[in-house]
């Protein structure tokens, strides 16, 4: 039985990389096809609804020509693909006003990437190329550095407190600490400025709020829901104030969120385990780390404020490649 | 003098962070400005474009009611926002098909997003929260795992070989081999591709072309200019899935040349300057690793096919932490 165990495990262990990474396809294929069912119905009906608007705008109007009606929409589309207001061309509102370019700079630099404020003329496409260069892994870092402080206060101190007064063990006081954080900071980023943004936008679902919301902080982008598209210049650009201050302070609390559950040892040993075999090797995992128990006190590590480090390096040769993707300042020490 | 050195020294470190943070508000300052100052008179032009071609057009054709044009634009605009086809509606162009709805996963999942692909019913918002927040990590997990088994044939072995038979130290064999190799792998990664996207758009510009190369791989997004939007259908699926494997390669190059910058010691050191005072307390930085010279024996690592750990953990309990998002599989140890 326990040759069966041992064997099984290791089978695990060489196929868990494999494993991954076949349901990972098998995910994006499901992905693909709960899309493209749902999203069909949709496309064609938009389609035909403006094919049919296009023919009776025809049929009402014979003196067009359709040619020149097709000059004008081919225009009016690049324009509005520019977010260059078509519908009220006339109106004095302004895009490239400077509040909009701060807000273009940060939406660019933490990669989320806004189709309406892409640069056009080719000075700015070369600026933004070397720019960006720069500015993506600078903006990275100082996230990440910013939330290595705020790892200090919404982890290490809650996790201390739970293992010194409430006499907790390190791993229990972490799986604790995470169950709880977890929950109430994904509301207070998520829910509530979902609320709010329903608020401002009073033909939005809540759901298109959150959806907003999700988008942003993913930095997978706006997918063409800007806020404010029908508001006064004035207060589009408090709108976009806020929504980078919402961006920057969401990120931060969202690494920090990683590094939280990165800290959680059954998590650790579950990501291990998926590593592929050329680390299982060097690593030797144990599929009992995966237990919740507490039977192994020699694998329970404990939380205190140094750096992570690297093997048997002196401390400042190691600490900062670690340090710098994961924002790590905890460090993992046995008894 | 030398007490001067090490006051100034001493007040880098304890100012880096703060100096950093300045630079980098001056930065997205600049950043504001010059996009304001570039793009200002091209949107100017645009809008005054479209106003004048929809005055005419009003003009030439006397019997259109000018509420009518407003509601066929406004129609065509919002259909176009979701790229749908509205010039040619009657075409049988196909969106959602598998493969559009594949690369709509992938570009989702990668964090580049797309407005045009940007998910219109209820269901497939929720379906895309839930889809993404398990999708995201698992793509950065196995893009990272990826990469460190990419990380040993272009980084580790290379190191290995200058080290062994040219006889350079660890630190100067690190340093050349990251300046051959961040030239040739970014040219083959943006020159390359942009000569072929220029060859298949016949219509953009070298830097056309290669600013949409650079936005993918950055995961900025397209900023509207998407690759075939005049193609054929047949050919449009084809350049999707060219541009998929693009990205997926792409990343994981891109992460590979990240840690294998990270594993200069120099640039570790800089990296640790900027962290700030309450790391440099716990690190003790050492200006001098600043220096390119090989004075310091002692800080010289050496490159190994090991685990990245953490401080004096057993192996097994440590690695998979630092390891998720660096992807290192190089131990630094000292001599």
């Amino acid at each position: 039985m326990a040759r069966l165990v041992s064997s099984l495990g290791s089978f695990c262990q060489l196929n868990a990389f494999g494993c991954l990474a076949l349901c990972y396809l098998l995910l994006i294929f499901l992905g693909g096809v709960v899309f493209m069912a749902v999203e069909k119905p949709l496309e064609k009906e938009l389609r035909a609804e403006v094919e049919e608007l296009r023919r009776s705008f025809l049929q009402e109007n014979p003196c067009i020509q359709e040619s020149r009606l097709r000059e004008l929409l081919g225009k009016a589309l690049a324009a509005h693909s520019s977010d260059v207001a078509v519908l009220n061309a006339d109106a004095e509102e302004k895009r490239y006003d400077f509040t909009s370019s701060l807000y273009f700079v940060i939406v660019t630099l933490t990669t989320i990437g806004s189709d309406s404020y892409t640069p056009k003329s080719d000075e700015a496409k070369l600026f933004c190329i070397f720019y960006c260069t720069v500015g993506i892994p600078l903006t990275l870092f100082l996230l990440t550095l910013l939330s290595s402080l705020l790892l200090r206060v919404i982890t290490h101190a809650p996790v201390h407190v739970l293992h010194y007064y409430w006499g907790l063990s390190h791993t229990r006081a972490a799986l604790v600490h995470i169950s709880l954080l977890l929950p109430l900071v994904l509301s207070l980023l998520f829910l509530l400025p979902a609320l709010l943004v329903c608020a401002v936008e009073s033909d939005w679902s809540y759901l298109d709020a959150l959806f907003f919301c999700f988008v942003i902080l993913s930095t997978v982008g706006q997918g063409g829901n800007s806020l404010g598209r029908s508001w006064s210049p004035k207060a589009k650009e408090t709108l976009e104030l806020l929504t980078t201050c919402y961006l920057l302070v969401g990120l931060v609390v969202i690494i920090t969120l990683k590094d939280t559950v990165l800290q959680v040892p059954q998590f650790c040993a579950v990501m291990r385990l998926f590593s592929g075999p050329q680390y299982s090797e060097l690593e030797g995992i144990h599929l009992n780390e995966l237990a919740l128990s507490e039977d192994n006190p020699e694998d329970d590590p404990q939380y205190c404020q140094s750096i992570c480090t690297i093997s048997s390096t002196p401390l400042e040769l190691q600490s900062p490649c670690s340090d710098l993707h994961s924002g790590r300042t905890l460090s993992l020490e046995t008894y």
